[in-house]
C-alpha cells in the first residue's frame, strides 16, 4: 500500500487544524514542521519569514514528502512565490484555498475576514477575494489565539471577546456581507462558538477545510498515490495523473511525524488539544546550526 | 546640567512600565531598546536571550550610558549574570529588586507572584525570595499581556480574567501570603484593576517600581550625576561616590530616545499607552545584520 507523503509547516501549533482536517479527508503519511523557537512570523519581515519557510521546505523534502502544505498564514501570505520557487515539490498554501471556498459560496460578493493583526495587515485574503470579484472586509482579532492556547475553547470569556470582535466587525463591514472567513489556523477550534453567535444567515468558511479540499483535489489527480503500483513504479510515474479512488486506502496505514524547533512537551499539550488525539513522539529540530 | 544617562532594554514594549516609573522618580537621559523583532522571548533558549541581549548591550553602550536596566524578566530570569559579565557598566535587572521590596514589605513571609508562562517556568521569583527568606507561589496569566497590548486596560473582559486567575491563585497558594507581585512589566497598567480584585490585606509589589528605587538609590550614590561637575570632570571620577540631591535636577533637561528593531508605527501606538504620553521619535535598528 502506497500512501503519498504530505508535509505540513507552520510556525506554530495552528497548522495542526490543517493537518487534522487533511487527516480526515485524505489517508497520507503526514510530517509536521512547528517553528515553535522562531514564532511568531507576524513581526518579521517577509526575507526572513521567507528564509525561514526555505529551511523548513528543506528539512520537510529530505523525509521525501511529494506535496508541501504552508499552513501557515503570514508564511502563505509573505513568502509563498519563493517558497513554490525553492521547493521540488507542487506547494500549497492557505490563502488561494479559503478564497476559493469564499467565492463559491457567497451570493452578494462579499465576506467579513476575522484573522491576526499581522494577517490582516498583510491583506492578503483581501486581495486573494478581489481576484476573485468579491469584496472583503478584515478584522484582526487578536486575543484569540491566545485565548485558544489557552485551552479556553468553550468559555465564557472567549464567548463575550468573540461578542465585542464580531460586533465591531458586523458594524463596520458592508451590510450585505453573507461569509464569515476565518482566516487564522487557529480559529477552527472556537468555529462552534463563532457559529453560535454569528448571524444566522451568514456561511462560515474556515481556512483549514478548504486548505484540506484543495489538497485532496490535487491529490487524487495525481498519480503518486495509485493503490495498485509499487514505489519504485510511482517514483518514475509520478508525472502521469490517474484519478483514484482515496475511500480504497484504509487509514490505518498512515503515520504522523512531528517536528518542531522549541519546546517538545509544550507542543504534545498544545496538539493533543489540537488533534482532539494524544500527540506522543515529537521530535526537536534545531535548524538554525544546521549548515 | 549634567545627567546620568540610562539605557533601558527590554524585548518590547513592557519595560516601558519601568521606564515611566524611573522617569517619574529620576530626571536622567534615557535610551530605550525594544528588540521588538525578535520577541517574545519566553519561548527562546538561555544562550539565544544571552547572545541578543548582550547586542542590544552593546548598542546601549555606544550611546554612551552610564548604567544599564535589563527591563525585562526573561533575559534577567536566563541571563543575567552573561549580561552583566558582558557589559561595561552597572547592570540591575528587575527580578532582585522586586524580590527585595517584596521581603520588606512581607509581615507573613509569604507571596503569590503573577507572571507569565516563561518568568514562571524560570522560577527566577521563588529562588530570589527564597534567598530573602519567603515562600512564594507562582501562577502564570498567559491572558494579561495580551489583553494589556490590545489596550483593554480598565474592561470587563481584563476583569473577569482576572478573578478567574487571582480565584486560581488564591486556591492554592498558602492562606498567610499577604504579597501580591505583579512580576511582568506589563502588568502595572492594569495594576488599579487587580488591586480592586485582590483581597483588601495583600499588598502590591510591582517589579517597574522597584526597579525604578532601585536604580535611584544606584545613581544616588554615585558621583557621575553630581550637577556642579563639567562633563570631562565626571568621566575621569565616575568611580568617586558622593551622594547627591536628585530635586536639584530640573526634569525639563531629560530626554528620551526610542529604538526597536521592529515596526516603528505598532510602537509608537503602544508605547502612548504604556507610558502615557506621546511617543514621536523612534529609530528602526537592525542588529542581525550588523558585523
Amino acid at each position: 500500500m502506497i500512501l503519498p507523503r504530505i508535509g505540513v509547516f507552520d510556525s506554530g501549533v495552528g497548522g495542526l487544524t490543517v493537518l487534522k482536517a487533511m487527516a480526515e479527508q485524505l489517508p497520507a503519511h503526514y510530517s509536521y514542521f512547528g517553528d515553535t523557537a522562531r514564532l511568531p512570523y507576524g513581526t518579521k519581515s517577509a526575507e526572513t519569514v521567507a528564509r525561514y519557510a526555505i529551511g523548513a521546505t528543506r528539512f520537510l523534502e529530505a523525509q521525501n514528502i511529494d506535496l508541501l502544505v504552508i499552513a501557515c498564514n503570514t508564511a502563505t501570505a509573505l513568502a509563498f512565490p519563493l517558497i513554490q520557487e525553492a521547493a521540488h515539490v507542487p506547494v500549497v498554501g492557505v490563502v488561494e484555498p479559503g478564497a476559493a471556498m469564499v467565492a463559491e459560496v457567497s451570493k452578494t460578493r462579499s465576506a467579513i475576514v476575522i484573522a491576526t493583526e499581522a494577517t490582516v495587515s498583510s491583506h492578503a485574503y483581501r486581495d486573494a477575494l478581489h481576484r476573485h470579484g468579491l469584496t472583503a472586509h478584515e478584522k484582526a482579532c487578536p486575543l484569540f489565539v491566545p485565548l485558544v492556547e489557552e485551552g479556553w475553547i468553550e468559555h465564557p470569556v472567549t464567548e463575550q471577546v468573540a461578542r465585542i470582535y464580531l460586533g465591531e466587525a458586523l458594524q463596520q463591514a458592508p451590510e450585505q456581507a453573507d461569509v464569515l472567513v476565518l482566516a487564522c489556523t487557529h480559529y477552527p477550534l472556537i468555529a462552534p462558538l463563532l457559529r453560535r453567535i454569528a448571524p444566522g444567515h451568514m456561511q462560515i468558511v474556515d481556512s483549514a477545510e478548504s486548505t484540506a479540499r484543495a489538497v485532496k483535489k490535487m491529490i487524487g489527480e495525481d498519480s503518486f498515490c495509485h493503490p495498485e503500483r509499487s514505489e519504485a513504479a510511482v517514483a518514475t510515474e509520478r508525472s502521469r495523473r490517474v484519478p483514484i479512488d482515496l475511500k480504497m486506502l484504509p487509514a490505518e496505514h498512515r503515520t504522523f511525524r512531528f517536528y518542531v524547533t522549541d519546546s517538545v512537551d509544550k507542543f504534545k499539550r498544545l496538539a493533543t488539544r489540537f488533534l482532539g488525539r494524544q500527540v506522543d513522539h515529537v521530535e526537536h529540530v534545531d535548524l538554525e546550526n544546521r549548515g
